[in-house]
């Protein structure tokens, strides 16, 4: 049976875990630029909130949008997580609900400590570049805009944080 | 052996085809609000792309925030809906790609004509009321706030159109 101290004490010990986790770093990276100012307010109001669960960091890397990914370019993209766990967001991907992504993120990062999600832009990341990351994980069966994709990986990961630290969902 | 000449012809006649389909009518119901200006704008946008292929029109129906959906409200919604087939989004529902969702969106559409998605708010549709429509219909295992969800499903209809018609699709 659980007392009400006890359950106070546990709710400060998940409260101390999860200002540690500040430690811990996020990174996504678009291969790609989002110019569309209403997508940049969302996606920054996102970021502000995941700050003040991780060291969270969004990052663009501007590519030629005329054709997939050149040699180049995906060196590039993986110079930018090359010391994280590199996840691959791609529709042939794991399939996960929000509570197994949120068990995942919360796995991940207790043992990775530093992770990185990329998402592609109009040719996607292409079969070389995600062979080379640690994982693919798939939003949804359905192919999405890129900066759409970014928003529902963004609300995803703020959601995940919410259910890791119990902490309630700001619509 | 089709000719330039029996190209054109194909395309003219995908063209009037698509023309005629003005007279479809397409709704999207929302069992809520979206109060965020960014939100409104992106959904606008979308919602004059779609103006183009079909007769779309976008309903939201005011709804309390904090319990789910009551008798009165669940009769509101099917109000709006009435002489349509109506597709719930859910998350249990049937999982498409952006190409089976595009086949399934034009046959139906051809066949009845008038066609309304419904989302459901920060409770969901509930059981009650995704039991009345005809199908249910998943964007993705995951979770996703109302306002997103609304937005990868309109995206989702504006890409079904895109793919149905063959027009290219601006991002």
């Amino acid at each position: 049976m659980i007392t009400d101290k006890g359950a106070f004490l546990l709710d400060l010990f998940l409260v101390i875990i999860y200002k540690l986790s500040i430690f811990m770093k996020l990174t996504v990276v678009l291969a790609g630029k989002v110019r569309d100012t209403d997508y940049q307010r969302i996606l920054n109001d996102y970021a502000m909130r995941l700050n003040s669960f991780v060291n969270f960091e969004f990052k663009e890397l501007k590519v030629a949008e005329d054709h997939p990914l050149k040699d180049k370019e995906i060196a590039k993209l993986l110079e930018l997580g090359k010391d994280g766990y590199t996840i691959a967001m791609d529709v042939n991907g794991e399939s996960h609900t929000s509570e197994s992504f949120a068990n995942f993120l919360n796995e991940t990062l207790n043992i990775k400590k530093n992770l990185v999600f990329y998402i592609g832009g109009a040719f996607g990341l292409g079969k070389e570049f995600v062979c080379r990351c640690d994982k693919l994980i798939s939003l949804s069966r359905m192919t999405m805009a890129h900066k759409v994709a970014l928003l529902v990986l963004m609300e995803q990961i703020y959601r995940a944080f919410t259910i890791i630290s119990g902490h309630p969902y700001h619509k």
